[in-house]
């Protein structure tokens, strides 16, 4: 008998990360980062478990865990080799279910739960071929990765004939950028050096160790007043030098006229990018942003909730950085589809992290993005910052601002059992001994890597 | 002691409509239309109570459930004085919650639970005013509407003062207006007559049977088959003469450039516009099929999450016919916020309506939007279809093509008792008796009018 999904469980893993902050970004005040948490089991006998997450940062993950189980009797009782022999097919049935798909259609709760589905299938997978995900990839046929994506409304953009196109066009150099990137990593940037709440001392210090520790490339937080933000990015600009990268990010806090405004003084410190400078739904808005503010790029992503948004984005203007995110749109099968669409449109793709476990997954992203689809380096970096990577089993390593590429089988988002235990929310031990009401106990700071950088959303 | 909030109680409401159902439209094939439904009482010792729905088709409703249990810590124990005297903060609170807004922001079911509360409030406030709703936004001070609104977003379209010079300029003829339209009703279009699913031998008598009720505005579902779209455009255009308006409806089905040529040779038969030509997400496809396909008009609105989207919908021309949803947008204040959008860029609104309590939300809307925001009625129209209207205590009454004006106090959209008590899912006698998964049991038809028109997504 051919092998079958068996089970799918659901875990509210939640890490009570607000009580340690000393500081906040413009919008984003006390988050306790967070996971829904799935577990895909089969009764193929292999032991094998596809782990996958998206991220929350506490209230709310119970409403994702909800439609996670909404969505589980399309998932439970499939052939695995049916699942992994059509994997855009499955794709198209979580998000197209006639009467879920209200509650979307693609956004929202409902996607959100999408993404933690896919990415355990993608991990399982993964894990059964002994392949990292973006190995696994970069071995696929070009014509099973446009089979993978769903080109329902792109087409006025991308095809699938498009697609195969510029995947094929870069196969023949494939091997040769494994074996570059297998060496020298994947380039990426710090946002831990200018938290909205940190004393400009501070700043100067973790910038300066920052870069001693071989970054180049440092984000700081905008946008709640200006004055604060010309001294801090002076003291930033003037710790990392002239020639290293300044990016700001501004966490959706501006109407258009005043994201305008606003950066007026700050350019001259030379940002690469401002990021989020208004609503995430904004396309026009970032677009007469972008033109505003050239040579400054204008950087979103973290919350654009489908390919559809994405299309418009790049068409418009709108992004001149593509901030992918593993978790809000619906899972890899997504993910490939803006990224094929960042390079018809010559767009940079530099993925958003952070949070718990977003570092572990767009590492694979951008990984198969140089290998695969965008065949260049050039403007690309993955966020880094540095938090709970101590719970997950195949956490990333970083080295001189580097990411080094993960060999170890699946999708790396699966965390420790202890960790899963530990942070279960509302029943596991760190939640029983503290407050439950989700609004974060008086927990100690989660951090093993010991250092100030608090969690912060990037 | 102030009067407070006291409770805020979640009913998970489903009727089970599709097993009655004899055709769909091209997207949305069985649901069951159902209500996240919320009741806010006061410790007032009045023993009014607000109640509010949002519209959803099924599996997903618990989802929303479990949203608004996560929003109702906002609101229970608020001072209603409070809450009344300034339901923008409490707007704002809603949407704002640093958590919660991660799973949206302002969109999906956290968006749709923020409508269902939303329109408690309202309903409670306007019942202890004793006012329908519309007439408690008539008689309030200008000032006191643009003060519920929330402008973030939004200034690059329309400003505080923007909204209160156009509120001001219509003051003085208000009165004439609210006495025209309690005379004459407000006008409404049936979508009743041209479901997917029907004969052709039923499309023409359904057509002459709603002539002859007085109707002149007709809307027919299209986009499977472009041949069966052809010849039953051509039987309701005949049936309904040259004269009359036939609107066009997709639900979503194409791409851009199919969308652009489905339509022509449909222009022949003169629709008045096409709906939900492709993705509620893509302003920028709708802009392009608007250019395309002029002079048919462009409508939708649907599924347009928020009024971020709204504003670029209206500023990029991709919305010739603005069709207002009362439960996708976050309540009573966002909506009065795409009322005063789409005033000023000059287009008129439709609503959305259908489902289960959408008509009867929506009439208040349009009254106001005629009384107090755009002061026209060229090219409004409410939908009309006569599904469930029989499990509300003020269900809508509509003579002559035309709603009639509400004047019981509240939303309208308090449900029977009975019907609440029969109908919740999954532990109401109607699911009882009948499959609880959720996809609609062998139930009978719960139409009280009789009518033959299933229930179909508008």
């Amino acid at each position: 008998m051919a092998a079958r999904i068996s089970s799918l469980d659901v875990l509210d893993v939640r890490f009570p990360t607000s009580r340690s902050l000393d500081g906040s970004d413009a919008m984003n005040l006390d988050p306790d980062y967070s996971a829904a948490y799935v577990v895909l089991r089969t009764d193929d006998g292999s032991r094998l478990e596809g782990h996958g997450l998206t991220f929350t940062i506490g209230r709310g993950t119970e409403v994702v865990v909800a439609a996670i189980h909404a969505l589980a009797p399309i998932v439970v009782g499939r052939q695995t080799d049916e699942v992994f022999g059509d994997i855009g097919a499955f794709w198209r049935d979580l998000v197209g279910d006639s009467q879920l798909r209200w509650i979307g259609p693609e956004k929202g709760a409902v996607h959100l739960a999408t993404a933690a589905i896919v990415n355990a299938t993608w991990d399982l997978w993964a894990k059964r071929e002994g392949k990292p995900l973006w190995k696994l990839l970069v071995d696929m046929p070009s014509e099973e990765i446009v089979r993978a994506i769903d080109f329902r409304y792109l087409t006025d953009a991308l095809t699938p004939n498009d697609a195969l196109e510029m995947l094929g066009r870069l196969e023949a150099t494939r091997a040769a950028r494994e074996e570059e990137i297998a060496r020298d990593g994947y380039p990426a940037y710090t946002t831990s050096v200018g938290w909205l709440g940190y004393s400009d001392e501070k700043i100067r210090r973790l910038s300066g160790e920052a870069l001693a520790d071989g970054w180049t490339r440092f984000k700081m937080k905008v946008g709640r007043d200006i004055g604060d933000d010309l001294r801090r990015a002076r003291i930033v600009r003037e710790a990392i030098g002239p020639d290293n990268l300044l990016m700001m990010d501004a966490n959706q806090t501006w109407d258009v006229a005043t994201a305008i405004s606003w950066m007026e003084p700050l350019a001259e410190f030379e940002p690469y990018w401002i990021e989020e400078p208004t609503s995430p739904d904004d396309i026009l808005g970032h677009a007469a942003i972008a033109r505003a503010v050239h040579p400054i790029r204008v950087a979103t992503g973290e919350h654009v909730q489908n390919r559809v948004m994405f299309k418009q984005f790049l068409a418009a203007g709108a992004m001149d950085i593509c901030q992918v995110d593993a978790c809000r749109l619906g899972g890899v099968n997504e993910a490939l589809a803006v990224l094929l669409l960042a390079s018809r449109f010559g767009v940079p793709v530099c993925p958003h992290a952070g949070g718990v476990g977003l570092c572990e997954l767009v590492q694979h992203l951008s990984i198969f993005d140089y290998i695969g689809v965008s065949g260049d380096l050039d403007g690309r970096m993955i966020e880094y910052v540095d938090h709970l990577h101590e719970h997950f089993l195949d956490p990333v390593v970083i080295r001189d601002g580097r990411y080094q590429v993960p060999t170890r089988p699946g999708y790396s988002a699966e965390m420790r059992p202890e960790s899963l235990a530990r942070y279960r929310f509302p029943d596991g031990a760190e939640w029983r001994s503290n407050s439950v009401d989700g609004a974060g106990g008086a927990s100690p700071t989660v951090n093993a890597a010991g250092n100030e950088a608090a969690p912060r959303l990037s």
